[in-house]
């Protein structure tokens, strides 16, 4: 039996202790997995300390080395996120529907957990312990695959999180970080089909589609942002050029950043010079079609590839469609179910909008970037799912459980005939 | 392109017109579906009275050759299950939660439907019908690839349906049976994954293990069902031996009949001879471990397979088990996550045995014959899910949606300094 196969049933094992623990219980532990992380904050740091001397050393840089970085105050920022999991609804056993039949059955859907859940993920230490938080949260042992960039920070943080397993009574296996990260170790993870029940990888392109290749057991992807806004003709432009510059600039390294912006004609000499000059001033590249560049002469000009990238930096891809249903069709063409918004006051555009696009969040009037799991009311989230399955869109503690039917009868049978005469 | 291609992509093409039907669209489709099939109902069965040919041809018998016959009376039940569904509630633009946040933006989810959903099935004609019409009234399409001894009577049920299709203006592809029923071909359906949003195979281990094995878009499988019967020490031995005999005899083919009785030792001496006695009135033999034995000798010595067999026959597993407890171990050993029972009068140990089973359908002194969409309220089913994760346990219209956000605000921003000043 190999070493991963190993660990993952310790996992499994672990996940029906897990399960069985109460709201309180839970809370309790998600606590003390808090302090445990303060507690042992000087150990996590020269973790990471190691970490980002062979990251520089490899020449890792800019975004991706600041992701990998923890301090004093990214470390409290974790232990907080945990105490923020610890008081949320706790979703298992909640009973979402009770019905009786005709003949007497009380049947009612309950809420489970769904067992073992292997995170895949690439440099950021801080979803280890999000994750694990939410994992157990929901009732759930869980197997973190990060980045090899982040082991040494995995690891320490890991280490403080058994502490506080240990005191709870609750095998450390509940939480565990794989330290092969080998191609093959994860190939043989992800085929684990009698253990793994469900894998959710997080992070780029390549790591999406290997895991999606060679998965075996259930995937939910998080696959990439090209988040788009639609500015209909009937749109208070005042408003469409906020939800432009929030969209775009707030945070232009994330999944719910905005990528594309499509301007109805009508209004596109209103709208799009006074936009562009708004993007300019924040430092935003902008990359049009002919009809953009005919207003806004100095624009560059977009490529089929500019309306399909998740830039995640200030560049914007600009299209002038020519009204609702083009617009529609290019985010059909080109998005990646993630988020869209429409800026319109014509209400039935805005429903025509909504009911013909599929993405897994759909916005009338408001920013892309509320599009999380915090800002639409899930507390926290282990990612934002662009798989139309299971949950779609930011993905919560209830979306790391199932429902499940529980019967209640006083000796219903099926055929009457079937009963016995005694 | 290959053939498979093309037809998947006509059928996502189609699922956009089926996607935006209303529900009294929907209704009427289906209403039509079933005076069609009625309508051409001698045709029907012609082409099935030439795949009874050459399946006979071939040697096949018994339960094969009887869940593939049609007859007069058996289009008509089709018709009428169509009738059925479509009666059903639409879950299609349900909103199932709504909150308004503190920065006033209105959050919702709302049902909308999966797309495209690949029905992977065996010899049963009636599937053909049932899954397509619960797919559009779940507001998808389907691609139907049922087994090779079926595809005359398939094609034939098709024709019908299309005839309805034609008659409401939805392209025929929102139904497509397909004809080349290859191995090469399934797999290339199984990994159409820009097209196709779900894999539902129903039928045999070897149907199952092929689809898991090659599926590289999402699978939610409707595996074997080992169900099983716990008698409590508990227990009220007369209600026990009414659900043994309903849920092993009523109907033993069926993947909610029981495969094995599991008694607590204190009241094996009063129920096992008296339960052997009833079901070998009705023929069924039982295979059981030593202590079983020790009570009713001539039985048959149970092996490790016969606790992991789904017989579909009037054949029964038996052990006697020193408590709860080993009833638990025992079925998370053998189980196959489909259906269990427990017959008891404790309400501690019923509510034990609830929460330390994860199977889908887990019932209380009620027989495992319930455990079906019909039964448990959902009208109609496409089968029973044993994945543990979106749909787990009987499978209708509703599991063939997903909840997505809707989110309506009137300006907001994530970062209010995003706002531009004009």
């Amino acid at each position: 039996m190999s070493t991963i196969r190993e660990q993952a049933l310790a996992c499994r094992d672990a996940a029906r202790v897990v399960a069985a623990l109460g709201s309180e219980a839970k809370r309790a532990l998600l606590r003390d997995m808090a302090a445990a992380l303060e507690a042992q904050s000087a150990a996590v740091l020269a973790a990471n300390a190691e970490d980002m001397r062979q990251a520089t050393a490899k020449g890792v840089q800019g975004a991706m080395l600041d992701r990998l970085r923890l301090d004093e105050a990214r470390v409290a920022g974790i232990a907080g996120a945990l105490r923020e999991v610890a008081e949320l609804p706790d979703p298992v056993g909640v009973t979402t529907r009770r019905e009786t039949r005709p003949n007497g059955l009380s049947v009612e859907r309950v809420r489970i957990p769904l067992g073992v859940i292997a995170m895949i993920y690439e440099a950021r230490p801080n979803v280890t312990a999000d994750a694990a938080a939410l994992c157990l949260m929901a009732g759930n042992a869980v197997i973190l695959r990060g980045g090899s960039e982040a082991i040494h920070s995995n690891l320490a943080i890991a280490a403080a999180l058994h502490t506080a397993l240990r005191a709870h009574g609750v095998p450390e296996a509940a939480v565990t970080v794989l330290q092969d990260l080998g191609r093959e170790a994860m190939v043989e993870l992800l085929q684990l089909v009698d253990i793994v029940d469900l894998a959710i990888p997080r992070g780029g392109e390549g790591l999406i589609r290997f895991v999606a290749e060679h998965a075996r057991v259930p995937v939910i992807k998080h696959y990439k942002g090209v988040c788009h806004l639609y500015v209909d003709r009937a749109a208070d432009l005042g408003l469409a050029l906020n939800l432009l510059i929030d969209g775009k600039t707030s945070r232009p390294g994330v999944c719910n950043a905005l990528e594309t912006l499509l301007v109805h004609r009508d209004v596109a000499d209103a709208f799009l010079p006074r936009a562009t000059q708004a993007l300019r001033e924040r430092g935003v590249e902008l990359r049009g079609d002919e009809r953009s560049r005919a207003l806004v002469p100095d624009m560059h000009a977009a490529t089929d590839d500019d309306y399909a990238a998740e830039f995640l930096d200030l560049i914007l891809a600009v299209r002038v469609v020519d009204d609702l249903d083009a617009a529609i069709a290019h985010i059909r063409r080109y998005g990646s179910d993630h988020t869209e918004v429409i800026a319109t006051a014509d209400q039935a555009a805005a429903q025509h909008f909504v009911q013909a696009i599929r993405s897994a969040v759909v916005m009338v009037n408001a920013s892309s970037r509320f599009s999380d799991g915090g800002e639409l009311g899930l507390g926290a989230e282990i990612g934002i799912s662009t798989t139309r399955l299971h949950a779609y869109g930011p993905m919560g503690a209830e979306a790391l459980t199932v429902e499940r039917f529980v019967v209640r009868g006083d000796g219903q049978v099926r055929h009457p005939q079937s009963r016995a005469q005694c």
